[in-house]
C-alpha cells in the first residue's frame, strides 16, 4: 500500500479540524460601533483559542508530514495507527477551546494534557513500527534522522505527563510548560524541517 | 478514466465525515469546576458515538482505499457506484448518533442497520463490477484478494441484516453482532492491510 | 500552469458541498419510540433535498471531471472560470433545499432555475475556451467529444430556462423538467462515463 | 521536502473556508410566497459577503498557486510562513462578513485591513525567502517574474494600509481602494495567470 492516500486524507482532516474554531466566530450584532469594539473585545479567548489550536495542529501536521517523507509504504497496523491518530488530532480544537476558557482549573488541564500525551504516543508508535528493522521507511534514511523523531516524540508525551502532574499544584506552571514544550517544537521545526535523504531524491526527480 | 479523482473526492468525503461529530461537541459554559466535570460526563454519548463513527467509518474508508488500490481505471457505472457509495457514507455518523442515543429502540437499529446493508452491497457491487471478466482491476491482481473482498462485503451485508431482524426481539444482541462484525474488521484490515501485486508494484517505482 | 491544483481545490469544494445538508441533519431529541419514528418520518424534505443535491452535484462533478480529464493545462483565464464555476456550485445545497421545501411557489423554482443556468453556462465557457483552437486541450482528443460536451451543457441550460419560464404556469412541469434532465445526465454519465483518447493514454502509462 | 502536502493542506484549507459563508445560509421558515420573496431579499448582505469572499480568496488562492508552481522545494521556515499565512487565510470570511455589515465604520475597515496586509505581507516573505539566491526555486524562473510577484504583494500590503489610514477619514474611500486592488488582481491573474518556464516544463512532461 503506498501512503499518498494517508497524506491526503490527512490533509483533509487537519484542514477541517485547523478551521474548526473558525466555525464558532460570528460576526456580533450590534447597533453602534463602541458597541461592535467591545463585543468583539470580548471575544479574545476565542481568537486566542484559534491562534493556540493552529500553532498546535501546525507542529502536529508538521512531525506527521516529517514522518511520512520517509515512510515508503503503509500495512495495515500503520494505517489504523494512522487512523486512531486522527481522532485524536480531532479533539485539539475542543480541548484547546476548554483550556482557553477554564484554565484555572485542573479538569481543563488533564484533559487537555491526555490529549496531548496520546497524540504524542500514537506518533511514537508509528515512528518506531515504521523504522523497526527498516519495515515500512527509506532504506537510504539515516537511523540519527529517526532517533531524533522519537525522542521528540517521547519528550512531547513527557512533558504532558508532568504538565498533568503539576496542574494539581498549580495550573500557571502547567500552562507554562505546555508553552515552552509547543514553541521548542515550533523553533525545530522551523531550523530542521526535512530529511536530508528523502530532500535530495525529491531535488532529482524534480530536476531530472 | 484515471481513479486518481475517484480518490481525492472520497478523502475529502470521509475527512469531513469522520470530523462531522466533533462538529456537535462545544465547551461547557459552566460557573465552578464541579459542574465542568459533571457536563463533560454528561457528554459521554457525544464522545462514544464519534468514536464508533470513526472506528466504523476507519473500516469502511481501509476496505475502499484496498478495492481502489487493485482498479486500474474507472468508467460511467463504477464512477456512480462511488457516489451512490459516499451518499451512504456521509449518513453514518447521522444513524451512529441515533443509534448511540436509543439503542434500546428497534427503530434505531433498524436504521443503523440500512445504513450498513447499504454501504456494504455498495462496496459489493464495486468490487464485482471491477472484476468481472479483468474490466477495471489490475491484470497482476491475484482471483483469491478479489474472492477475498467480496466475501468480507457480503459477509458485512448479512451480518447486518440479522442484526435488524435480532432487534425485534432484543436490540442488545443486534448492538452484540454490530460490535462483533466491526470488530472483526478491523483485526482483518490490521492484519493484512494490502494486496501483494500492487504493493510489490509500488515498491519498485519508489526504488527504481 | 498544470490543473492539479484546480482538481484538488474542486475536489475539497465539492466534498464539503456535498455533505453540506448532512451538516443539517441532527437526531430529533425524543421520550418514546413512536415519536422517534414520527420525528425522523417528518425530516423527510431534509433526506430528499440531502439526495437529490448529491445526485446534482454528482452529476456536476463527473462533466467537470470528465472535461478537466482533456484539458492538458490551465491558464488565468480558465482558472477564474473555475473559480466562478465553483462559487455556483456552492449554492445548489441551498437551492435545492429552497426548491424541496417550496416546490409551490415560483420564487423557489426561478432561484433554482438561475442556480443550474449559471452552472452550465460556465461549463459550456470552460468547454468552449479550453477546446477553441486546441488552447488547453490534449492534441489528440476528437472534435466530436468536445461538440458532446458543449451540446449537453448547452441542453442544460435551455432545459433550465424552459422550466424557469413554466414555472409561472406551473411549477409541476418545471420540477419534471428538472428531474428528467438530470436522470438523463445521470444515464449518460453512467453509459459514456470516459473520453477514448486520455483513458487508452492512462492505460498505457499504469501498464508501461 | 516536497511542497505537495502543503499544496493539499492548502487546497483543503481554502476549499472549507471559500464555503464558510455559505454554511450560514439557511433556508427561511416562512407561510406565503411573498414573505419567502422578502426574507430572502433581506439576506443581500450574506450573499454579498459571500460573492466577495469567494472573489478575494480566488485571488489570493490564484497568487499562492502562482507562487508554489515556481517553488521546488520546501523547508522548515516556508513551511511556517505557509501555516500562517492560512491561519490568516481562515479569517477572510470572518472579516468580510465584519465589512459587508458595518461598511461605515471604521473600526470594521481597520480589522479587514490588518488581516489583508497580513495575508500580503506573508505572501510577500514567502516569495522572498524561496527566491532569495534561489533558495527553494526553480532554477530556470526568470527573476523578471519574481519581481513581479513581490511588486503585486507588496502594492497590496500597501494599499491596504493606505485604506486603513483613510478609513479615519471616510470610509467610502477605503472600500473604493480595496474595490479597485481587488480588480485590478483579478485583471492580473486572468490575463497572466502563469509562468513560462514551469508552463513549458508541464507541457513537456504531459506530452513526453
Amino acid at each position: 500500500m503506498r501512503t499518498n492516500r494517508i497524506e491526503t486524507l490527512c490533509d483533509g482532516i487537519f484542514a477541517i479540524v485547523m478551521t474548526l474554531l473558525v466555525l464558532n466566530l460570528s460576526v456580533p450584532v450590534v447597533t453602534d460601533e463602541a458597541e461592535l469594539f467591545n463585543k468583539l473585545l470580548a471575544m479574545w479567548p476565542k481568537f486566542l483559542a484559534y491562534v493556540i489550536s493552529f500553532v498546535v495542529l501546525g507542529v502536529i501536521w508538521s512531525f506527521h508530514h516529517r514522518l511520512l517523507d520517509v515512510v515508503r509504504k503503509s500495512d495495515g497496523w500503520f494505517l489504523w495507527m494512522n487512523i486512531c491518530f486522527f481522532m485524536v488530532v480531532a479533539f485539539v480544537p475542543f480541548t484547546t477551546e476548554l483550556i482557553s476558557e477554564y484554565r484555572h482549573w485542573s479538569a481543563a488541564i488533564v484533559i487537555y494534557g491526555i490529549n496531548s500525551v496520546a497524540g504524542f504516543v500514537l506518533l511514537y508508535c508509528q515512528c518506531w513500527y515504521a523504522s523497526a528493522g527498516g519495515r515500512l521507511v527509506e532504506k537510504c534514511i539515516e537511523a540519527k534522522s529517526i532517533r531524533e523523531l522519537k525522542a521528540i516524540f517521547a519528550g512531547g508525551a513527557l512533558a504532558s505527563i508532568v504538565a498533568i502532574a503539576f496542574s494539581f499544584v498549580n495550573t500557571n506552571i502547567s500552562i507554562f510548560i505546555f508553552a515552552v514544550v509547543y514553541a521548542a517544537f515550533v523553533v525545530f521545526v522551523v531550523m530542521r524541517g526535512t530529511f536530508n535523504a528523502r530532500d535530495a531524491q525529491a531535488d532529482t526527480k524534480q530536476d531530472g
